[in-house]
């Protein structure tokens, strides 16, 4: 594991601060190894860094109240919601207290008339999802795990259904937050559109805890659609299917998910999840969401497209259950790509995001460069928004073998940079692609640095993540 | 005319700088009097604030190197596009050098595989639409007034269609900007997501000219639909036509443009277009986009539920000419309500935007208001976004008159707020609404102060707008 991180053995926290954190949340402030050891690793391949203490706070007020008392002591504190970041956002690299929300698990409001809602930091997607189900609405942004709907804000997260109903960018209306200092704002009103002042609210999405702790957010909600039909469709080779999505989307088809999976990955979830009925091939997962005409007329275009592109017949799934079966497959691929890890061997799980029309290009010439360098990874792509991930499984702990896998990653990210791409598309910074963002972005990583060190000026919000300061 | 501004006499320019302007620009930069006032007032009833001089760039690089002249000599930048913002944001009211970006005029590059382009900052939304007439693309962002995309992006503009295609924030992938020193960034790349550090883009879509000036813009296009029908109707009284409205979004309709516009507005369209075909109510105006089927099947929806409300008859525009000329009468709205005002009077133009539930609570009571105050004004509404405009026809110099719009206005706005809304769904903030802004926002208002300090820390960029420094 050559991402080098500094704190892992953390120096100890003032007596104080401790005193302090003890008076306002009694047991719920530990500093016990087994807890600090879980806050302190990812679901990915970055070293673990634990944390000093943890505290797990109940409401913005005792968000603000632990980090002014961190901000006492310049005490680094790290914003933490189910721990489901996969670039090392939650790891503590500079020690510090893991301040844990997920005890903030209240939905606050909704309000059907406006489709919105509010709700604590900690409410996790799903859990909101079964909140609203008597209203007929539902909150789109579904990134697979099931994260808490703070940290999708903190991480700009997006998904499955980004082709169709925009990112956490586009769906959060306002949030709470507590700045560094411990002061509590309210980024914005609740209207769907507002030209009052600087975009708090998007400064705040995709800032990985840097600038402060979201403690509640306000979101969009939509109607459950009158019909919905997903398919399974497999395609002769990877081009073909790209090729597909890149057509589908310029058909102003409003596909509601549009899914790619390789063909190693489609056997890893078929093995994974002893799925027998999908052909092993290079395949789209497809989602349609509208009125029954409207989706019927959506699924033929669609159909006529694929067949263009030597498409085999499309698998249906119109039962709530027959969806579920589906899409748990899809969802489950992280699990599946980890369950054929032998031991000793890890996943580097990384996004890359491209212009749409540059996507086939971007994987088949990454297919090719995988195929060359004998490592393993399957292909899964959010491709109507040219984003798509990869899993290098290897030892990171054998050394050429973690090099391997390391100057694979080097050239995937920059390939797609070379295409006008960015270095990650849904899964933000954290503390693995830093010196990516950098050589992406030149000299508005400066402006960055100036806001970061306007809102934050003693470094404590989550330090070591997103900039190098 | 009592909103306060200073500067309206403003001081000579160093002779450094109109030495370093003169040899940069030549003819392009004047002190000439008559351009300054061109430029020193604004399409409202905000007091004139002239500019010691105007400065017309043609690139990036020239407005890089007006920009550092300007901060040498710390002389206030003014960025302008068409000078069409309605809050008095291109007011020179503190002097300083006005640059006028309108000869930034080239569409540098489109992509139709991407559905998406970058133009320089002076291209017009109509140019831009014209340029992509043979593509089979256009750009839906569409405020009324033909305005620059810089200026578009600068104030957060949105419009007509933005119940369905979003507005500046959601459409504009990525910026060139000038720096309040002049160095020049690129917010992002152009992959249609992104999770590559804070969300640069939106911090200046919106920042009215005082974070930097916008040179070029990225953004996205989408395909011009199949099907497009549009339709007037009218109804028995506002509050009908606004719970249709209402209807209309809460059942996920996708309809592109849902305007309303009361009697009074109506009247005034009418006679100011000659118009005899319309029944003078209050009325909608709406557009459907979409497949053939698509279409119908949204008109039919709309329709059944217009029909609950009492509606009339739908009188549709069908051909491109008949939509053409029902919405230039809808466009054609604030230069109608122009036309009405009698010698000495002026218009306040406003706007605010509630949460969508509150809509007709909101309108019912301002119209109430209004009555009793004696005044005249139009409501015209982007009800679907529950953004309304009142176009307040007085004598402004007139103390009486004019104390009683401002009351009527202040009453509008905290109205507004009251119902969870905010002082501007789309003028933005300017000159004009930079208190109600503090009131709305409160501590949040702190943290702009905190990122204007960093980015612009001698405050020469649009000084006077957006806060009170």
């Amino acid at each position: 594991m050559s991402i080098a991180v500094d704190g892992a053995n953390a120096p100890q926290l003032p007596e104080d601060l401790v005193t302090a954190l003890r008076a306002l949340l009694g047991e719920r402030f530990t500093t016990a190894h087994s807890v600090r050891e879980h806050h302190g690793k990812g679901e990915a391949y970055h070293t673990p860094a634990l944390p000093d203490g943890v505290a797990f706070a109940n409401s913005t007020e005792e968000v603000s109240a632990i980090v002014k008392a961190c901000a006492a002591h310049d005490t680094p504190v790290i914003p933490y919601g189910t721990g489901t970041a996969l670039e090392g956002h939650t790891l503590a690299v500079r020690g510090g207290v893991t301040l844990n929300v997920s005890g903030m698990d209240q939905v606050i409001r909704v309000s059907p008339e406006d489709m919105d809602c509010t709700v604590q930091a900690g409410v996790t997607r799903n859990q909101l999802n079964e909140y609203l189900r008597d209203t007929g609405l539902f909150f789109p942004v579904d990134p697979g795990a099931d994260a808490s709907l703070g940290g999708m804000s903190a991480t700009r997260a997006s998904g499955t259904t980004t082709v169709r109903y925009g990112a956490m960018r586009e769906n959060v209306l306002a949030l709470t937050v507590v700045l560094a200092d411990g002061r509590v704002i309210q980024t914005a009103r609740r209207a769907r559109k507002s030209s009052a002042g600087y975009d708090l609210t998007r400064l705040f999405v995709g800032s990985e805890g840097t600038l402060g702790v979201i403690t509640e957010v306000t979101l969009r909600l939509f109607g459950i659609p009158e019909a919905t039909r997903a398919a399974v469709c497999s395609f002769p080779d990877l081009e073909a299917a790209v090729n597909t999505v890149i057509a589908v989307v310029q058909c102003g088809i409003p596909i509601a998910r549009c899914e790619l999976l390789d063909k190693t990955g489609m056997k890893m979830i078929c093995d994974y999840g002893k799925l027998d009925d999908y052909t092993i091939g290079d395949t789209l997962f497809m989602e349609f969401h509208g009125s029954e005409a409207g989706v019927a007329e959506q699924a033929e275009m669609v159909q006529a497209i694929a067949a263009d592109y030597g498409a085999g017949d499309f698998k249906w799934a119109s039962t709530l259950e027959e969806r579920n079966k589906l899409w748990a497959a899809r969802h489950n691929g992280l699990y599946a790509i980890m369950a054929t890890a032998k031991p000793g061997q890890h996943m580097m799980n990384t996004d890359v995001c491209v212009p749409v029309s540059r996507l086939a290009e971007c994987i088949m010439a990454s297919k090719e460069d995988l195929e060359q360098s004998g490592l393993v990874s399957p292909f899964v792509g959010h491709a109507g928004d040219g984003n798509f991930h990869m899993s290098i499984i290897a030892n990171y702990d054998d050394e050429e073998e973690s090099r391997l896998a390391h100057e694979f990653h080097d050239r995937l990210v920059r390939r797609a940079q070379a295409m006008e791409g960015t270095c990650t598309g849904e899964h933000g910074v954290g503390s693995g692609k830093i010196d990516y963002l950098e050589e992406e972005l030149g000299g508005a990583i400066d402006v960055m640095r100036a806001v970061k060190g306007a809102l934050d000026p003693k470094n404590i919000m989550n330090p070591g993540k997103l900039l190098r300061l």
